[in-house]
């Protein structure tokens, strides 16, 4: 299962960036062993985007949890990408992290790993910000996303940015996101698509989960296909490091 | 112009190995401004297996030479792997290197990056001890690659091995070199096959120099498709620095 | 916590090597809000060497544990270094990996780092040839380490080396480790200084159980200050990210 | 000349990012052959901090320069940290990038590495941006840099910043930093401290030529210790590979 750290010109974000990618091909470990090749044929195989949270970047799932070791036993390529304070979005003041992260960083991968490009093999999955991120590519890309996960996800982001200042430069101050599509309540509410199955899990110790709560009752309300489970834990790396377990198995 | 630092485990080797690989996708630079997408489509490239000297590995080549500035320019993938003091040999008494470089490192390549798999694209270099293996890899599979390039060769292994023990892992205690599949003099006097193109380069004040004029005087005695380049020079990353550059444009 | 991913010289070795680095900086946490700062003064951080098991090397720990995160909950410092299959020995038919680890390697590390020369605060462990690793440093460098701790260790060497050839280049073909300092049995029996604190732990279906089961015997027998823990488990990442916590906590 | 690749938390960023430091020890290549020791004693190194190019990070001066073998012959380490599109401002919108690359950093390094916090063996460098850094931190913090070199820097920002909206985010909209700590020429103008040994090169095609002429006409005018050096060259990497080389002779 290779790791490949990984430093590249983005021309959405104008900058250098990294990221981390991870292949599961030990999967083929047995076929290796008798051919001494890793000529896997014309094998495309599932990937998830494997989104951080607020103050981290693309490192802290590799350093901090054994998501390697989970994407191996799973048999799907995993991406890391480095997205900033951007909420996942075209900054108001910053870079355009939702072009990145949505669209040329998936071409990338696709253009240069052997990786699906279909539906049905195309995932998203992040942690606090980042699981805004992963529904938001959900609930935006549903054409190109069969699944997302949200652990610990900032998933009220226009509630949020009303008790948090953090996301000033993504955002803009003091922005009224009800209505938009910075809003997943509203995603939810109005996506004539449709919408990739959904899994949600917080901690009932975590800051964000009245956020969640209520980000779980539209979901329901709405019929989206959406996989709940809440459970004494908090805003951290032990809950994520398991957590990322579960969603692994329920993709 | 992206740069992977690759953790791998082989197969042939038995154990975890690191390699740094780099694309040239910023060829395509105003495509993908005009784009926001690296989806080069089916475009495959040409691909180079830059190998390291004694007591080096994967890393000395991108920390020492600026040998991604170079292989953007030309538009070519290189692959930079990790040997020990293996002499790019299957050890004596060690790892099975020849087979991790020759078969599999190729193989985990073109099925995992988009490089070209055609012989007239496949392409090897290295110094000192890598020179030897770029030479090795000509000589030995002329079917697969279209020409190598030696800089400060270790291009007379039989008789170095007389003189330098370093490489008694590789071969064995006092190994006879001369006349066996290790012998680059050998393998030119004997070969029956379409060779590849050969660029050879030595540095006038280098401890190899002789070595080099050895070869090179067979190589021209067999008629070899050689282009020879010697100039005032040392056992140096300075001297490596520039000549590589004149590789690349040779290829 | 900074992570440091270094390439390296090494002496001892003769060529370049690759480890990795953890730093507990974080404890400081919010001394650094307060100060934007990170001169921690004269404060010298305790380290643990962490060896790795055959087939892998630098990189294993942090990809397949969360390591890193757990250094940071202690305050420790963490040292990862790469020793091949050496079974960290000065290799009959290789490097010298314990002149690198045991002698060159603390001193880098000592020299380069933030870190207590003391005793009472240097400390090794390892799982499965790094278990034996740990506890070779434990027992040949007494005067050095305070405490080591043994995960699955290959603990019975010369037992292993008879059924095991994975080891030749470490000792030599069929080699008689009985009685030698690579027999930590016979270290446990002969040693006459004041031994560091051991904490041995194996699970119940690892292949190396038995071999452990020797080891406990014996130091016991001698007297040893052995904490020993057995549970169902076997000989995988998903043990040894378990027990490294507790490793930590016995510390 | 080890390399170190580090992730680290910054305080003053808020966020992960990352650097590349290279510590010259083998310059104490003999000592260490004999004693298999890397124990320097209480040496402590030079330090440059190495700033990038609007578009560039951390890894930009490693890969497309050979700066750590310059940075060996000279016996300096060098630090290069990210500072995304900052201008090594505290960005109006975004991160304090200048707190991060004049207070936690240094103080970072002097913390972690067996560095000297002498001015005399303190110095700054950068190409573009990082030229217009470099000298901000000469200029600004006199007191800690003995000298700083700027190759093609954007030396007289305020006239920048009226044709290029690039650092928007650095400065706000439409920013007039004329007559602020922000525009170089006013800081030479009003400076009272005895300010560092400068270095300016820039090469005749840049489109930053005329801009280093401005500079250069007050740094003269007002009686600074300036090495100006210009020559045919452009704004690309294969000028700062040979001019960085002339900034380690110069230092």
């Amino acid at each position: 299962m290779p790791l490949f750290e990984i430093n590249l010109s983005s021309t959405a974000l104008g900058i250098q960036t990294a990221l981390n990618v991870v292949l599961p091909i030990s999967v083929d470990q047995k076929a290796l062993s008798e051919e001494h090749t890793y000529s896997y044929g014309s094998r495309k195989f599932p990937v998830l985007y494997l989104l951080h949270g607020a103050s981290d970047d693309y490192s802290c799932w590799m350093r901090w949890s054994s998501i390697e070791r989970y994407a191996n036993e799973k048999g799907i390529v995993v991406v890391m990408p480095s997205a900033d304070l951007s909420a996942y979005t075209n900054m108001k003041h910053g870079h355009d992290y939702w072009t990145y992260i949505s669209e040329e960083l998936p071409a990338f991968i696709e253009a240069t790993f052997p990786v699906s490009t279909k539906r049905e093999d195309t995932f998203a999955a992040g942690l606090s910000m980042g699981g805004y991120g992963a529904f938001k590519l959900a609930l935006l890309k549903p054409e190109k996303f069969a699944a997302a996960a949200s652990l610990s996800g900032a998933l009220d982001m226009a509630d949020r940015v009303r008790q948090d200042r953090k996301f000033d430069n993504a955002f803009g101050d003091h922005p009224e996101l009800d209505g938009t599509e910075n809003d997943l309540l509203h995603l939810v509410k109005t996506s004539e698509d449709q919408l990739p199955r959904l899994f949600q899990a917080c901690g009932t110790e975590d800051f964000l989960y009245e956020d969640n709560l209520r980000f779980k009752k539209i979901a329901e309300e709405y019929g989206l296909d959406l996989t709940y489970e809440e459970e004494f834990g908090d805003h951290n790396w032990a809950y994520w490091d398991i957590k990322i377990k579960r969603v692994l198995e329920w993709l």
